[in-house]
């Protein structure tokens, strides 16, 4: 069974605000070059979360597994992309869903965001 | 000259939303226990930055580094964030201000996500 990987972000008028998010994806695609990636967005910003597990349906996905790219996980983690799931689920019956946490929740993001943070400054 | 680190972030109506920032902070803390550190937030979670960085400097700090805890660099890491800063700089002539880019931006971020989004789904 195929899988895919989308990766779920805010969204935002901003046509500048999305590139680290296509970045994370094009890391993920140049780590492991058969994956299948898809960047979605909750509003302002296309495609939306339909639109892109279409796609990467209409490429064989049967698996599909989403990381909200969230720092904080607040309503929109926590509320609508659930149901968003939900919603995808009662229409693609034969497609498995996997919701993981906010990603700024993981350990080693959470570790590497502290390192960061105290090597940009004099100590 | 003592140095302060601010993490930066959005703020949020939903009292859970700021517990990954924070954590953050804590794991700066346990990295490196002399480290001030700071969390401020733009809207609807307090402090706001010019309260975190006057405790700083009630502290002893004289040169701050302010982080942008954003994955995406829109408007509030672009164009509130730079202005805020322009405004402490006029009202602390001694003090060193610092702004880095969005830690979703900075590379090592940036991999630790793509390799984590990577871990959560089999292939």
């Amino acid at each position: 069974m195929s899988h895919g990987i989308v990766l779920f972000a805010h969204g935002s008028r901003d046509a500048a605000w999305h590139a680290p998010i296509e970045a994370v994806a094009a890391r993920m695609r140049a780590l492991a070059p058969g994956v299948r990636v898809a960047c979605a967005y909750l509003e302002l910003t296309e495609p939306g979360l339909p639109a892109a597990v279409q796609a990467l349906l209409a490429d064989g996905v049967r698996a599909v597994t989403v990381w909200p790219m969230f720092l904080g996980a607040g309503r929109h983690a926590r509320e609508d992309l659930p149901c968003l799931l939900d919603a995808l689920r009662a229409r693609h019956p034969n497609v498995t869903f996997a919701l993981q946490p906010a990603i700024g929740e993981h350990p080693d993001v959470l570790d590497t965001m502290a390192r960061t943070a105290l090597g940009g400054a004099p100590r």
